[in-house]
This record gives structure tokens, sequence and C-alpha cells, in this order.
């Protein structure tokens, strides 16, 4: 029975090479993901196409002098990146007891396999990650890793159906797009979606919005569009405010009340603001705008929504205005943000002078509560 | 002698319909800003282009029920709107002593005109406006009413030409771009504003960015394009972010060390959030960004920059890491958010229980300071 002192709500796995070779029909083998080494570098290769190992996905670890987007192959990465024994290790040398956990190759949403033309490989290639995830890499210790499924994005009955195959399988949450508009598909509130968060609410899971889980769109501040680089990682986490606020406004919680949302590695720092500010033009506005809403957005978020940190002091000093039941801690292993192997320095300075019962909240109790991890 | 007890940093003029009429060179005066009425409804024509006024830019004194993004003719406006003189009575009936002004129908930094063919027509209109605003309208009070120039945006010399130009008959500061790439021209950072930003250091005028002082850019949550209008006007003034993170991490407040920034009703309570996630950001990926500051990006913010803000309890919680010399009130007047009539009531609830000097700051010495009003 794991006691839980610190779990950690937003974290990757950097899938093995053989993840889909050995789950996939024999038909589709050859055009399922597979490591392929070419001039000495590895590259994921699907259905013809490569996709490569950013280096900032496996940096845990390393020096910020030495922190990199070039490709990174998996003798280069920490073993505790794909391999779940030696990520219990680091967990342990970190002070995690448990990481809730996203996906890579696939996007943080499974927007890689939506690409594909061929349905029926992409259709096995989500379900080979879900069951690798739970099957195989969580099962080495269900209690300290929670998955979370991904589903087939171009079908919403079908990712309906998938969940409930997923979370029977033991998925403790759903990994899905925050724009998925972005995707060529329809947005979070459009009726489309309606089956499949309807089976969310139903099952009780959490469905969880990470950052980047959708295209970028910040137009002239995009990555490789002139502005330093450092502007986009900056930006990037809070641009979840307007994915937040447009799912909120769209009446996504009224109109699936029990629907819990996760606003994953957005920071929460900014959220007092944002609060404010939503109700403030609900208040104001909502004549002209003719709101669908009959409660102030805050209500809708502090009922439904939470949203996950790394080290976010301006959060912390102002948890009172976000909700203290709302806000989860995260250590985003191993990516080039992550806490590790500080997490318990981190934490201790970050909750310095706050009541425990806020800090165990935060830590803790707010993801065993979320994510059923009883 | 004005003595100052609030000062709102944020305030707009709809200029009257003989703006441009009585200004231009007459060989100009037909294409020049003229009101024309058509079907009973008014509207301004620009070189043949109609412009009209949209009904949120004149709300003051409206109940919220009665907002309309609807035009609005200048008989139905609040005639302080447009008149000084009725102008500082309601400035008077709101406890506001002086009022930092921002255009109208050219744009918050004059871009309306950027849009013209014949650049010698744009000139004019630009000049024109700044004649008018300095000499007619500020001038019935020019201890009260504060004037902020535009220049010609499609010339960076002829930009510096006119900012000396407008300093020299009495503006204060100068109502620039935060996105001026979003109106096809060069981003801020470019050396091709040097001179400009030069002229701007040297003649020790704030250089305003307000929101909205290019295009939108929110992709699928630009207002129209499907998403409820609440969003966009939700998160609108925080975009200010991005534009923020650009400015700093590209060099402009390094490379010009005494030229200071105003980032307009952009709000302040995402600020001690975005300073904390900047560092964290300068700290550990500058490396392979190849970052050019030699500071954390909090240095030259407290150094150079400032924003305004209306109704912002969750900033003012925060101030302490905002910098209480950073943060300037502002009452937006006559915009759909403006506090008026409303600004003691507004003030005295926001600043309950913060210390005076704080206060002090907030609402009046940093504008005092900052646009020199001795």
């Amino acid at each position: 029975m794991t006691t839980y002192n610190l779990i950690s709500t937003d974290d990757h796995v950097l899938e093995p090479a053989d993840t889909w070779q050995k789950r996939v029909p024999a038909a589709l083998k050859e055009r399922a993901p597979k490591v392929v080494s070419q001039n000495g570098q590895e590259t994921w290769v699907i259905d013809g196409e490569r996709h490569r190992h950013v280096g900032l996905s496996a940096m845990a670890g390393r020096k910020f002098e030495e922190y990199t987007v070039a490709p990174v192959s998996f003798a280069e990465m920490r073993p505790g990146c794909h391999d779940p024994h030696h990520r219990l290790k680091d967990m342990d040398q970190d002070g995690v007891d448990a990481q809730v956990l996203f996906s890579s190759l696939p996007g943080f949403a499974g927007q890689t396999f939506l690409n594909l033309n061929d349905k029926k490989l992409a259709l096995a290639c989500v379900r080979a990650y879900n069951d690798f995830l739970v099957g195989e890499f969580c099962a080495v210790n269900p209690q300290r890793l929670i998955a979370q499924c991904i589903v087939p994005l171009w079908d919403a009955e079908a990712a309906a159906q998938e969940l409930d195959r997923a979370v029977q399988l033991g998925h403790k949450g759903l990994a899905f797009s925050g724009n998925p508009e972005s995707l060529g598909l329809k947005p979070v509130p459009d009726p489309y979606w309606n089956p499949l968060l309807a089976r969310v609410e139903d099952l009780g899971v959490p469905m969880s919005i990470h950052i980047a889980s959708g295209m970028a769109g910040m137009g002239p501040l995009s990555p490789g569009a002139g502005a330093p680089a450092e502007v986009f990682v900056t930006v990037a986490p809070s641009t979840n405010m307007a994915i937040v606020a447009n799912i909120i406004f769209s009446g996504v919680p009224a109109r699936f009340p029990k629907l819990n949302l996760v606003s994953v590695e957005s920071g929460i720092g900014w959220i007092p603001y944002f609060l404010e500010r939503a109700d403030h033009v609900y208040q104001r506005h909502r004549f002209w705008t003719k709101s669908i809403l009959t409660q102030p957005p805050s209500f809708y978020f502090r009922r439904q929504v939470y949203a996950t940190f790394l080290q976010d002091k301006a959060g912390i000093f102002s948890r009172s205005l976000i909700g203290v039941d709302n806000a989860m801690w995260e250590s985003d292993y191993p990516h080039s943000d992550t806490t590790w192997p500080n997490s318990q320095k981190v934490v201790k300075e970050m909750f310095a002078g706050v009541p425990k019962q806020d800090q165990r909240k935060i830590t803790v109790d707010n993801a065993v509560k979320l994510f059923h991890l009883n």
C-alpha cells in the first residue's frame, strides 16, 4: 500500500522502441511506429514518415548548459525516461510517490495518429499505446504510475468507446486536446464531442488538457517565426488561459456539471487575474454578448477545473484567489522544465510559510480525489 | 496649480467631427476624415472608406444591459466623449484629477492612417490629430488632460521627426503599436525602429503600448471566428504578455536603458506569474536559446516597464511581486470597461487594507514621474 506524500500530476513516458511493434496486428507492423537508425541518429518512422525525439523532452538530469532541441537517442536519455523500473528509482530519489503520465510520440493528446490516412492503422496505434501504458509501464506499480489514455481523435463515438475500454483496463484519466480546432477538428465545446464528454463525465475520470496538445498558433511569436525562442517558452503555458476561457464561456462545464477538466502545465499564477477578469466580463458584457451562462465563470472553474504547475511562487502566494482545491503540483519528468531531482527542495521553498493543509491539498489530496487513487 | 489625488493613465478622446476638416491643407480636405450621415447613421469617411464608431468605445454612463457594439452617433454619446469642457466635468464627478489620452478614429497607435495609399494625406492626418489633441482638447486644461501623440507608422525616421514636433507642442507620451508586425510593419525590436526608439529615449517620454494597438491574432478565438465574444474580451488584455515578453527578450530595454514602456489596459494580475516564468526560462533555457540578455527579464521590466489596470484585485494583492513602482491605475473613460462614474468607490475597495504609500504610487506618483506632470 503506497502512502502518498507528494504526487506529480504531469510526467511523460518516452515510449520504448518496441511499444507498437509488439502489439499491432501483423499486417500493420510495417507501417506502425518503429525506431530506425540512420546516419547514427535514431528516429521514429510511422507509415513512412519520420518523427524525431526532440531533446527537450528528455533532459532530466542534464545541466542547463547542455539542454538541446537536437534529437536525443534512447542511449543518451536517462533510462527512467522509458523504463518503469528506472522511473520508480528516479521517483524515489526525488521523493515523488506517484506520477500521472502523458505520452510522447503520440503527442500529448494522441494527435500524431490523427494524421495517418489509414484510420485502421491509426486506431491500432492508439489502442497499442493505451495497452502498453497500463499493461506494461504502469503495471510495474499501478499505485505509483498513473495511466491516462489517448483516444481516436477523428471520431467522437469511437473515442468514447476507446475511453470505455481504457478505463476498464485501469486508465485513470483522458489526455485530450485543448484546441482540437487547431488540428482540423471541431472545437471542444462543439456538440460533436458530446458523446465523448458525456462518457468522461459518466466514468468520473478527469479530462486533461496539456499545453501544446494542439498547434501553438502564436502567430509571429510561434517557434521559428523570428521572435527569440524564450518568448514562446515563456508564454506557451498560459496560452491555456484562452482555452479554459473558451471551454467555460461556451458552456461545457455548465452542460456537463460533473465533468472535471485539468489545465496541465499551464501554471497557476495567472489564474487569480483570469477569474477576476472573466467574472468582470460576465457581469458587464453578458447582455450584448448574449452569454449562455447562468453563473459567473469562476463558479464553473472552482467546481470543475484544476490546473497544474511546477514552480509558481506567484500562484502559491495568491492560492486563496484560485481555490486551494483547484491547484495540483507536477514535476514534468523528464522534460526540460522538470523539477527532478530537486522536487523536495522546490516544494519546500515554494510552500515556505504556507499552512500544511493547503500544501497537502495541492501536493497530494486534490490528485488523490481527482484520479481516485485510493 | 492642480493637486493630483487620482490620475488615470488610459482614457480616450472621441475626436469631434471637424478635427481633420479644419486642419488639413485645402487640397486634402475632400479625402481627410469627415463625418457623413447616411440612412440616419453617422460614419467617418476617410479617402472614400467608411469607419464606424463602435458602440463599446462610448459606453460611459450606460447601464450594462444597454451596452452595444452597434454604431453610436455623437448625439447618443455623453458629451464628455468629445468635448473637453464636459470631459472635465465628468472627471470632477468621478474624482479623477488627470487623464492620459489615446485616440479613437486613428486606432490606439495611429494605424488607421497607415492604410492610406497617399502618404502625404496620411501624414497630414497624423499631424492634424496631434495638433488637435494638444492644441484644442488638452489646451482647455493641460495639467488635467495629458496628450499622447501618434506618429507616421510607415516611416521610422518620419516618426521620430513627428515625435519631436509633438513633444515640442506639449505631448507627454507616444502611443505606439505593440505588434506592428500584425500591421505589415517590422516588429518593435527590429533595428528598423532604432531611430524612433532612440528619439523616445532621448526625449524622456514613455512609449505606450495599448492593447489592440495592432491586429488581435487570436486565431479561432478572434472576434467573429466562432468562440463566444466573452472569450476575446476576457483574454485580450493579457495578450500584452507575449508582446512585453518579445520586447524584453529581444533586448529593447537592454539596448535603450532609459526607454520607458507602458503596457496599457493589459491588467497587472498576471505579471507576478509572468515575471517568475520569464526569469525561470532565462535561468534554465538561455543556453540553448542563445539569449542576448545579460540580466533576467524581471530586471528590465522593473527598470523600464509599467502596466496599467482598471479593476484588478489580484494584481493589488500581489503588488509586491510586480513592483509598486511599475503599476498605474486607469479609468478607461468612456469605453465599455470604464470605472466612471464609480472610480472613487472602485479604487477605495481595491486598495482596502493597502498601505497609503503603495496606493499613492500606483494611483498618482508613478504617473507624475513617468509623464513629468510637475
